[in-house]
């Protein structure tokens, strides 16, 4: 049996990759990397080195083109300026959050539908968590949507693919002490929406990964750019 | 309220379109063609045509890159031949179509989402029909396949987009009829998986099209290799 995993280079994901890896073994797991338009790379080189480190296939989409017409702090081509904080203090003053992608889990998820009919991989591996779905901050993340994908894509695949969520009910600090005990290669993850040389350290998404950390007793290996 | 319509430039996606631009107007409709590596470009030839008859908006996405894996035999880099006579007879002898293209249809459906929340457009319609649901022939053509991808992007878009599918429940003869009362150009259509100069009257498609014509007294106005 074989897995696709939805492989973005950060923390979640990477996750993801090595429970993966763990269940099905790295020559039955294939990482499926997707540009989706995003202001850096850095998510790619991460998502290139781990890939390298686990010694698994790894494949690469640009399907950046789809996201032309929408207005996203996270998409190069608008420059809007990312905000800081946390996410919950955001939606205080907003119905969507300026880094929701315009349905982008989704498209990805149909995408690793269509190549894993054609890799022979029977499951894709999903890294959405519950703190990226709460106050529906992004809501290509929550355990119903996970679900409804999953039918979809089982129906319309024939029933031969699905979709595992391991993550859809856990918290991201529940997701670090499992990849601590997996032995994920954290040093090498990029999750940063700013694309400097070091993590900002102020995004929604920094606070989220320092917090989860912290919350295990643990120091996050990356280096940001304030200590 | 604006809807996005999967236009393929075939008969069942036009008569869509012509039901979506009665019901909201044509500045109200954008037109969605997507190439997915297909032997020819007939069909997007054919949904340039069409969607300047209308005066709609028209966008084009390239996804062939997404397919590279896959062996369907709708690809132009398979070199496979087309099989000829109706999907019944094909499906005696094989478990899988070789004209079905893995989870193309749930891809489209999920990059329709992704636009149409960029561009404002509450509904995506699909023209997927029963016909081609039968016996499981195209499993992303299905009711159930629809309802479930319609629940994945309703909640994955935070409640903002539905699929909408006016002829899952009928029938490709259905569709002639209510296509010929609102006056669909049918001469400007494709539906031929053969990239000849003419329809080649002999696959799946070919012949379902020209039934269906036949179904409701009328001749279909493309011209075909043979009469």
């Amino acid at each position: 049996m074989k897995a696709l995993v939805l492989f973005s280079g950060g923390l979640d994901s990477t996750t993801s990759l090595a429970l993966a890896i763990d269940k099905y073994g790295k020559d039955n797991v294939v990482a499926l990397s997707i540009s989706y338009g995003q202001k850096h790379i850095k998510e790619i080189e991460a998502s290139n080195k781990i890939a390298s480190f686990y010694g698994v296939e790894h494949i690469y989409l640009d399907l950046s083109k789809i996201f032309e017409f929408s207005d996203c702090s996270l998409l190069e081509k608008n420059h809007i300026d990312i905000p800081e904080g946390e996410y919950a203090k955001q939606l205080e003053s907003v119905d969507t959050l300026s880094t929701y992608v315009p349905f982008r889990n989704g498209l990805f998820l149909s995408s690793a539908a269509a190549i894993a009919l054609s890799k022979g991989c029977e499951v894709i591996y999903y890294g959405a968590h519950a703190d990226d779905a709460a106050l529906n901050a992004y809501p290509d993340c929550s355990k119903e949507f996970t679900d409804a994908i999953n039918q979809a894509i089982y129906l319309g695949s024939g029933n031969k693919v699905k979709v595992v969520g391991p993550f859809v009910n856990m918290r991201k600090a529940d997701i670090v002490k499992l990849g601590t005990d997996l032995k994920v290669p954290y040093e090498l993850t990029w999750s940063c929406y700013e694309g400097h040389d070091k993590a900002c350290g102020k995004c929604g998404t920094c606070l989220d990964r320092i917090k989860a950390f912290e919350a295990n007793g643990l120091k996050d290996p990356i280096k940001y750019e304030e200590n």
